[in-house]
């Protein structure tokens, strides 16, 4: 299969179009909109980098293939960049000024009829069902395109700070934590391992040899859960630093990721709110930091072991009138209701970790975690768990670990909340739960 | 719990003391190495950012601290930065013209007795079952900088070159490849899920919106194998591009990326091949490319369908001493020994895909992929597979999809090539296997 234009005359990339007034070029893309008018055919064009209108005239070599030529059909095109008639030109749009006079056009690939216009807006379910088609819309790819530039933010906001990446694992040999809905996975010989449920006791292994440490990991959860903010697998992004005095100095590394991030968010995918019809995020002068206690005598309701839903909604508000800020931390969560390993804070049974809210939704948690070896026993006896299951981990703690903490921040809920997506699998890619693995599960039980 | 000298002086990283004799400085780290003279106690402290020897003089406020303070500890440490006389200094070692005159000494953690010194050589079981202890050596800590260093390069030169990141999953709802050896996941209500063996059919989907994408992605095989280059859990990167003209534009990115990655891990982590003992990859001018009929005909050995272990080591050597290149493709394989959306070459049943060697062994295996629908659903029912399991993946044929190709490159096989590991199992921080997921498995059947 020779792709003759492709071979034959350099691809131009659509964006970079505007610099060839005048010039032939070659461009391949897909067919975005198609507009027969008879003797004519229009035509969007679209390709990693952006859209172009395209005209075939009446007597061009092109026209019996441009009427051939249908919506998502891969195509090469070969034409000549012209400006447009000022009362024509679009400025606001990308390529508003110019259009392609189309002189020849090659179908590098076929598509059978859409089931619905790509662009159009659709329910979740069909959405998802139609994923392969529906990601080509403009507004799925802007979501996946801010997920990226997160991604790629993050690590390097971590990585400037002095934090080593590593590659945590997925499979992990027990359930020792407990608690948590855990996956179990058939391993070999009748055996049972289990997906992780959060790399935290490889990022403190980690920590005792590099100091500064991230990963980005996946996560599995069988919470038989239905809400809009869980899913059955998610991706993490977690750091974990030792020399810490205490948990304010994870929140201080923290706040300047977030902020790094959604300044290169806002600079490199401003389309995206546009498209998206939302704000970029507030950053205030500096996140809000409210104990649990103050968060609930701010709202002025009944001091509790945690935050409801209603209340973290009710928080971030306040926080973005008074402060400025679409982020807020919430401290001093009590000890019991949080994770084994989290350092006690003096004797009232509170904890030093902290919550990370973001336009009303909890994206990171994190804390200080206890770094003496016997102290760890202590608490995982105390937690009813047997210290024998954590040897592999404890060794750690037995051969020096120094005061450290970390936090872990959800990818797709961030995702979320950064372009106010009502549900977390708006967010996802391809999102598992209870009812979906890439198409509705149909076996019994699936809808239970 | 307040660490005084982390609090009231700010903490130097031991890198930069070279820039502050003279100076009363404040650090933190390990103790690596410790040496009582009696009335003096010298230490190695270690940090995250290198080593310096420290002295506890006769009449030290520090010397009873540091009669008590053993390898291992986590310590703060006030001392004055000296210039070594000229006789006593290291010329070759970092801060090795240098000594801290240790004024204060408190210890943050003890450390139990090690079981053995932690840069002693060990077999590879010891190595694994103390892990946590292991990785706190020099040797261990170098592969794991290499190994980061490996795949942050190789994400940028990637987004240099137009590529989008996403997140693949790891749980897929069928096996329908089949074939390859699955792990099984227990799912919702007596379902069953999968884990991914590989993002291809993800990376497909997606360069139907996207065109350029990579994934680092990990991925499970439940192979019965205890082979030096076998893991049942590893960590690809991989790659997939639209609008290409055949296999070599592949290629030809992907050589980019791998003398991209060179590059930077020679450039950063010298320190690696010094202490591994081992030379940086040679890249020569450009890699040499053979078919497998040519690699054979070099070899002299008799024309077969794959390449065994001997002739990946033989054609290697061949191409360092020929080409002085460590890295060497072997392109037209069979389309029979290769996947299913496998592009064809051709009437002699040869195919699109190729390898690339490194030192002896496949770390990349890549093809142009087959991209018409009918051509992919022939494929699917010619290997016996039913296209119907494939009716999400099928979506992005049936709607256009541009010619494409990519490559999957083996994160641990990389790193243990290049740094001349002999076992996988040395470049993954968490190996697992058969017999072993962090501890060996003691169930029964586990050593069957």
């Amino acid at each position: 299969m020779l792709c003759y234009f492709i071979c034959n005359m350099e691809r131009t990339l659509i964006k970079d179009l505007g610099q060839k007034v005048g010039e032939t070029v070659s461009i391949s893309g897909w067919v975005d909109v198609r507009r027969d008018q008879g003797k004519m055919v229009f035509f969007d064009f679209r390709d990693r980098s952006g859209k172009v209108q395209g005209v075939v005239l009446p007597g061009s070599e092109a026209i019996e293939t441009a009427k051939e030529t249908k919506v998502e059909y891969v195509v090469s095109v070969e034409g000549i960049v012209n400006k447009r008639p000022e009362k024509n030109a679009q400025a606001d749009k990308q390529n508003g000024n110019i259009e392609l006079e189309i002189k020849a056009l090659e179908v590098l690939s076929v598509a059978e009829v859409l089931p619905f216009p790509k662009d159009e807006e659709v329910n979740l379910d069909t959405l998802l069902n139609n994923r392969p088609l529906t990601l080509r819309s403009e507004r799925e790819r802007h979501i996946f395109a801010v997920q990226a530039t997160i991604v790629d933010a993050y690590r390097r906001s971590l990585k400037e700070q002095g934090f080593t990446e590593f590659q945590a694992p997925g499979l992990v040999g027990s359930d020792a934590e407990g608690g948590a809905a855990v996956f179990k996975v058939g391993y070999y010989d009748g055996q049972s391992a289990y997906l992780a449920t959060s790399p935290q006791l490889y990022k403190q292994i980690m920590v005792g040899a590099f100091e500064r440490v991230s990963t980005i990991a996946k996560v599995f959860r069988a919470e038989k859960s239905s809400t809009t903010r869980h899913l059955s697998e998610s991706t993490q992004m977690d750091f974990e630093m030792g020399f810490i005095a205490d948990e304010m100095d994870v929140m201080a590394v923290l706040e300047r990721v977030i902020r790094d991030v959604v300044g290169e968010v806002t600079e490199k995918n401003a389309g995206a709110f546009t498209v998206l019809k939302t704000p970029p995020p507030a950053l205030g002068e500096k996140f809000p930091i409210l104990t649990l206690a103050e968060a609930h005598e701010t709202l002025g309701v009944t001091p509790e072991d945690d935050m409801t839903p209603e209340h973290e909604r009710a928080i971030c508000e306040w926080a973005l009138k008074e402060k400025g800020s679409d982020f807020v931390f919430i401290t001093k969560f009590p000890t019991a209701s949080r994770a084994f390993y989290t350092m006690s804070d003096g004797a009232e049974g509170l904890s030093r970790g902290f919550d990370l809210l973001f336009r009303g939704l909890e994206i990171n948690s994190g804390a200080q975690r206890i770094h003496g070896y016997k102290e760890m026993v202590t608490r995982i006896k105390e937690r009813g768990m047997d210290p024998d299951k954590f040897s592999f981990y404890l060794q750690a703690f037995k051969y020096g670990m120094p005061p450290h903490g970390g936090c872990s921040t959800g990818l797709d809920r961030f995702t979320m909340r950064m372009l106010n997506l009502t549900n977390v699998r708006e967010a996802s890619l391809f999102p598992r739960d209870m009812n979906r693995i890439d198409v509705l599960l149909t076996e019994p039980g699936a809808n239970d």
